[in-house]
């Protein structure tokens, strides 16, 4: 038997040395620096809730463009009633009624009023409008008991907002009341930053399409769907190119399709049939390959044709990890959202320890029992049930080695 | 001049009574309680995320269906290798390798391994894999020099989902990992609770509809557009009739259409252009009108043909808190969601007090200025610029007075 050496066949290289976590995150933020900002799109104010401004809003009108009443009551002149009580009620002739939409075209003289509906425009010479809740009739007048003071009880023109107003800023993501108020304003257009489209490279010759039932050693393509979600829910397009063979050319050919960013599952590890990474670092940057963490520590991430390209590991659970840290990033901040994590967070006391080695980071999938977090342990990468039986993640840094029981602790949940 | 007399006119009626807070959602709550739950729909897995299950899935396959491999390496028997160490180097002939998708055929015998490949199928007679990274080659053998127990690296039969296991039960919300998981167990479809319809009566002879532009005495329609958005966020499917005039057969037909739940905005109050809230009283039961609530107190609940109806204001803050404190909490409630406000919340502390009258619920929108929440004050419920300023809002319950400066309340953001 000849001296065995270390295994040098670059097609099933181990990973001798993985990248720091913090490392990996610092590459890729200069990157979504240096691409960021993505192009811009001008879409029907309908279709723009939850998208980014690309440009501040201004406002070419007045709202509202007319003086208007806030309440249903009587159009009046406050003078006329300063001195009205209960012991010296004063009567008003109602000489008419304003309606919504409808100008006033009379003149109101002193000692008259209008009854005017709630929205309507103000007639000239009025300047206050009296409740309807605090006035008696009588043959068409009005007997009023209390004074008013002018002003009362109606919009100002342009109240709400000026001509010329910033009235929402560039970077903001669109709430339902800020679609009200672009319509307001007479906007049917706005210009928000695009979505980033994200191609899914899903290679695996064991992977059917999902839809279809897994028979033999063939499973179900469930990463490409995940990903599809998870890539929407991040304000991104995606477009799944299909499941691809474990063969070069084909993948080679996807991987040249255009795009804003590529996701790659499955396939990116160092086994022979993992393509992806050696066409990345052939034809682009491979620039980490190898993370510090669990799961998902054979992440890749590079570049090609100017394109951020992320290899996430075809395991489910590693495949949610490294999308949710790593490319989910890159989706968010293409598209001009926050680049944190979008889960929402609370702090939970933990039932169970967590251990974790020093120098890697864990992203640790938690159940929540009898409001505490228990860790799930021994639960594989493959095991995408957990990660649905899991309410949501903790993590663990490198230079920590973990959290004994009892301490409160960060909890990302998962919906 | 005679006597004069309460405005008994009911056209124009004042809310001379107006309902509790809670006395308002508690009959709400009734209501949801008896039209609960809606009909459910089968739609494909790939339109499900976010969805809620109508009833719990179980697997009708094991997952995975073959004992795979974990990791690239090498499969072998580890009785081979027990003796294993740095000092006693054992060799095993390397005879074949497994990939995914495809079943090996042949036998290993002792003393023999098999190349493998993560996700690849298990020959029969090996019971682990040994990584990659922890062997040496020599001329097609590898050299091992540590043990490895059995079952190590491998995925077992069934290890992830047992045929027969409730995967996913009825009422959960489905995650982006939920789909990858219905996909891995095969399936297409799934059977989820039906997004309610929600009818938008839209009434105004003032306003224009959205995307137009707003001039002379008119309007845009802002609440139409709001609403849509608020009711998608919550998962029900709104449908807008278009802006109707001030005209009660029109609006009588309009309500009249089917849907799961009636939204009427403007004409809800006491003027006598306010159709909507006679034709409801006429035609079905105007249970609540007038809500000791601030904004939104003219606030209308009802039922017509079974169906609920909620009457908002037209002002649009207005409008924005009856649909999100009532309208919305229905919406939620038929589609299968939590009925509690989707807002994120988060504790801060108020730079400026908040006063509210007791027995009145407020819907106090705040500003977040240096970390902490500043009350928009003289904001009227017209104004709905300012609820894009602000960041969220605040409640204060019937029998508070308010809060104090300095107080830690909860705020229910906006994004």
């Amino acid at each position: 038997m000849s001296t065995p050496h270390p295994n040098t066949d670059v097609r099933m290289r181990g990973f001798t040395q993985r990248s720091a976590y913090d490392e990996a995150q610092l590459w890729l933020q200069r990157k979504i620096d240096q691409l960021n900002p993505i192009g811009s799109e001008k879409i029907p104010v309908f279709e723009a809730a939850s998208r980014v401004l690309a440009k501040d809003v201004i406002s070419r009108v007045h709202v509202p463009s007319f003086s208007r009443a806030m309440m249903d009551g009587y159009a009046l002149r406050s003078t006329d009633i300063e001195l009205a009580s209960d012991a010296r009620p004063i009567q008003l002739k109602v000489i008419g009624e304003c309606f919504p939409g409808k100008k006033f075209e009379r003149t109101v003289a002193p000692g008259q009023a209008v009854r005017i509906m709630t929205g309507a425009p103000l007639p000239l010479d009025v300047d206050a409008v009296l409740p309807v809740e605090k006035t008696q009739t009588n043959e068409g007048s009005i007997i009023v008991q209390q004074p008013l003071a002018a002003g009362k009880n109606f919009g100002q023109i342009g109240e709400d907002i000026q001509q010329g107003d910033i009235v929402l800023r560039r970077g903001r993501t669109l709430r339902p009341q800020d679609i009200g108020l672009l319509c307001s304003i007479g906007h049917s257009v706005v210009e928000v930053v695009g979505r980033p489209r994200v191609n899914l490279v899903i290679t695996g010759s064991e992977l059917l399409p999902a839809g279809q039932q897994p028979a033999g050693c063939q499973i179900v393509d469930s990463n490409g769907p995940m990903l599809s979600e998870l890539v929407q829910r991040d304000g991104g397009l995606p477009h799944h190119l299909g499941i691809l063979p474990d063969n070069r050319e084909a993948i080679r050919e996807a991987l040249s399709q255009d795009a804003d960013i590529l996701i790659a599952s499955g396939g990116s590890s160092v086994g022979q049939e993992d393509h992806v990474p050696i066409l990345v670092a052939e034809q682009g940057e491979l620039a980490i390959h190898g993370v510090a963490m669990r799961p998902a520590a054979p992440l890749g991430l590079g570049t090609l044709a100017g394109r951020l390209v992320f290899l996430l590991p075809g395991n489910p659970v590693a495949s949610l990890c490294g999308y949710d840290l790593f490319a989910g990033r890159a989706v968010r901040s293409l598209g001009g959202h926050a680049p944190d994590l979008p889960h929402r967070k609370t702090t939970m006391k933990l039932a169970k320890e967590i251990q974790s080695p020093v120098g890697r980071t864990d992203y640790v999938r938690v159940e929540i029992v009898a409001g505490t977090l228990q860790p799930l342990v021994g639960c594989g990468a493959s095991v995408l049930s957990s990660s649905c039986r899991a309410a949501g993640f903790v993590m663990v840094p490198g230079p920590s080695s973990g959290y004994p029981t009892g301490t409160d602790v960060e909890v990302f949940l998962y919906d």
